[in-house]
C-alpha cells in the first residue's frame, strides 16, 4: 500500500482509508505501523489532560508541571506519528533489499550486506518506538500525579495504548533481531527491549496507583 | 472538535488531524473513541493475516476457516471505526443534558430524565466496543490457529491493540456507569463487562499460546 518511495503517507491518510491499508494483504502497513499509532492516540490523550485548564491541587507547580509535560508529549506524539510511516519504510527496504540479485557471488555479498542493513534499520524503528512510549509513560505519572482528575479515564486509556504500543514495537524490534548477525548489536537491542519494557510498565503502574 | 451535529466525521479525518483533536483540550474525542479506533486498528490487523494468500497448514480448511473469519473481521472493524464516532457524540449528548435549565422542578425532572438517558447511551457505546473487540479475540484465535506464521507478531500486535481497546472501553462504561441511578441496568452492565474482559483475555491467551 505505502510504497518506498514515502509519496504515500500513512500519517496524511484518511483514518479509513488507513484502516482499509492495515486490512489489505499488503505486507505493509503492519504490526510495526499500528503499533506507532497506537502509541501516538496514547500519547495524544496524555497530552490532552496535561493540557486541561483545571488541575488536580490547583497549584502554581501543578501547571508548570503539566505545561512542560504537554510539550515533551506533543513532540513525542509527533516522533510517533512519523515513526507509522518510517516502519513501512524499513519493512519495504528489506524487501527490496532481499529481491537484489544473487547470481555471482559479489552479488550475493552485496545483497546479503543490504539485507543486514535493512534488517538493522528495521529493528531501529520499532525500538525509537518504544523509547517514545516509555517516554511518555513517565509523561504519563506526571499526568496522573497533577492532571485534572475528571479526566482520569483519559489518562489510563492513554496509558493502555502507549504500552500496547511499546510490546507491539517490542515484538517487531524481536522479530527483526532474529535474523541479524551481528551480535553486538543484537545483544545491545536486546537489553535495551527489557529495560525500556521494564521501565514503561512500572511507569504505568506507578500512574494507575495515583488514579485508583 | 467533533460536533454532536454529526458532520465532523472522526472516521474520515487525516490521521494527523484525527491526533490534533484527541490533543485538544476540548473534552471530545476522548478515551472512549481511542479505544473504539485502537480495536478498529487491531481488528485490520487481524483480518490481514485472515486474507493472506498463505496458511498455516495449505489446507482447504484453514482457507475456509480464514475466509469466514475475516468477512466477520471487517464487519467489525467497520462497526469499531463507526463507534470512534458515536462515542463521542454520546458524550456530547451528556454535556448538552447537563446544560438543560432547571430553574423550574418540571425542568429539573426533565433534565435529570435526559442526563440518565444519555448516560445510558454513553454506557452503551463502549459497551459496543468491548463487545466488538472481545469477538475479534475469538476470530484472532482463529488466525493464530490457521494463519500465516511469518505474520505471527502482525497476529500478537493486533490481539495487543484489541485487548488494549476493550480495557480502555471498559475504563468508560465504569465511569458512566457511576452516575447511571437505574440499579438493574447498572448491574447487568457491570456483569457484561466482566464477562467480556474475562471471555477477551482467555481467548488472546489460547492465541498467544498458539504462536509462542
Amino acid at each position: 500500500m505505502a510504497s518506498n518511495t514515502g509519496l504515500i503517507m500513512l500519517r496524511t491518510m484518511p483514518f479509513d482509508a488507513l484502516l482499509n491499508a492495515f486490512t489489505s494483504s499488503d505486507p505493509t502497513p503492519g504490526g510495526g505501523s499500528a503499533s506507532a499509532l497506537a502509541g501516538a492516540v496514547g500519547v495524544s490523550l496524555l497530552a490532552m489532560v496535561a493540557g486541561l485548564p483545571k488541575t488536580r491541587h490547583g497549584s502554581d507547580d501543578d501547571r508548570q508541571a503539566l505545561d512542560a509535560a504537554r510539550v515533551v508529549l506533543v513532540e513525542l506524539r509527533d516522533q510517533l506519528a512519523g515513526l507509522v510511516d518510517r516502519d513501512t519504510e524499513a519493512y519495504d527496504q528489506v524487501t527490496a533489499a532481499f529481491r537484489l540479485p544473487k547470481g555471482s557471488d559479489p552479488e550475493k555479498a552485496a545483497r546479503s550486506a543490504a539485507i543486514q542493513a535493512a534488517l538493522r534499520a528495521a529493528t531501529g524503528t520499532p525500538l525509537a518506538v518504544m523509547r517514545a512510549c516509555a517516554e511518555a509513560t513517565h509523561l504519563g505519572d506526571t499526568v496522573a500525579e497533577r492532571g485534572n482528575p475528571s479526566a482520569s479515564s483519559d489518562v489510563q486509556v492513554g496509558l493502555e495504548l502507549v504500552v500496547a504500543g511499546l510490546r507491539g514495537a517490542k515484538l517487531n524490534v524481536e522479530i527483526n533481531l532474529g535474523s541479524v548477525k551481528d551480535a553486538a548489536f543484537v545483544e545491545g537491542a536486546a537489553a535495551d527491549v527489557e529495560r525500556l519494557l521494564a521501565e514503561a510498565e512500572a511507569a504505568a503502574a506507578r500512574a494507575r496507583g495515583r488514579l485508583a
